[in-house]
């Protein structure tokens, strides 16, 4: 058997019904830990974060993606190479800007909130899933790109799909000038 | 593209990297909401017997193993079908009493503590992979087996690898008759 990278990121595949039944115990630790909703979103965005800070290396050592020339590069290979490896699911991507810098995940089927029936009416509030948005900023900010990222719609609370929102905070042309 | 159920379990493949840093944070918080290692343990345990007894529906599902016949050929399934499907490593099993009821399960590399240099001081007594008891046991509950479930040795303890005991706790021939 070959020792190929391809090899190497073969055994580091796992079936995603433990992570999301961790996920679950998770959110619900918090859900006793805090009331207010919010702040079970605040938690969970920054527990992502940190996550997002140290899971950017194992992304660029197993993905072997190139350098991004445009956020719209960015989206996509968020979508289809990161939602992929890391939630077993390839998101639609859409840009919501006409200045280029604001984009749209779409889940149509979100992995995550597989055993979740429904949010409790006392938790309307709660962005079950907001530890990915953490992430997303976390690892984005680690290759120098400063965003803003939130869940726009929930199908949790009624909405057709999933959509997650990327808007990227500066231009590359900013970054470029700020470097020389 | 074919529909086959080989797909459908490739579709469930996910890197395990987010998994055990998101398992990180869930230590990590109940480690601030609980003072004493033995209720950090103790509700990681919890947590895993939750996941457990609804894991199994997906691991009969996805793995298409048959009936066990003994308590050796349990423990076998549980290392190297549900480890590596779960976890994606194959620890080692082996039995510990003349009586056939107790297992080890060996793992010379445990994944979930990839991110975890060592145990602060003041967390010592911290069975960190915990959940993984849990969810063994609950789920062996679901298919009529009692068992305990600890862990023995722990590399993040200093031990030379990381044993996870499995005592089972009824014989076959009794819930055999108990059934008749």
């Amino acid at each position: 058997m070959s020792h190929s990278p391809g090899r190497k990121q073969e055994n580091h595949k796992i079936s995603r019904e433990l992570f999301v039944l961790t996920y679950g115990a998770l959110v619900a630790q918090l859900c006793k830990d805090y009331e207010k909703d919010e702040d079970v979103n605040t938690c969970l965005d920054r527990m992502g974060y940190s996550i997002g800070i140290r899971l950017i290396d194992d992304f660029l050592a197993h993905s072997a993606v190139k350098k991004c020339r445009s956020y719209s590069e960015t989206a996509d290979m968020i979508a289809q190479i990161a939602f992929k490896m890391y939630l077993g699911v390839t998101p639609s991507v859409s840009c919501r800007s006409a200045a280029g810098n604001e984009f749209s995940l779409i889940l149509d089927k979100n992995p995550l909130v597989e055993f979740v029936e429904e949010l409790p009416a006392e938790r309307a509030s709660l962005c079950y899933c907001n530890l990915l948005c953490g992430v997303i900023r976390g690892a984005l900010e680690m290759v120098h790109l400063a965003a803003e990222v939130t869940f726009l719609q929930d199908r949790l609370k009624g909405d057709a799909v999933t959509e997650i929102g990327i808007t990227f905070l500066r231009k590359p042309e900013d970054r470029k000038h700020k470097r020389n």
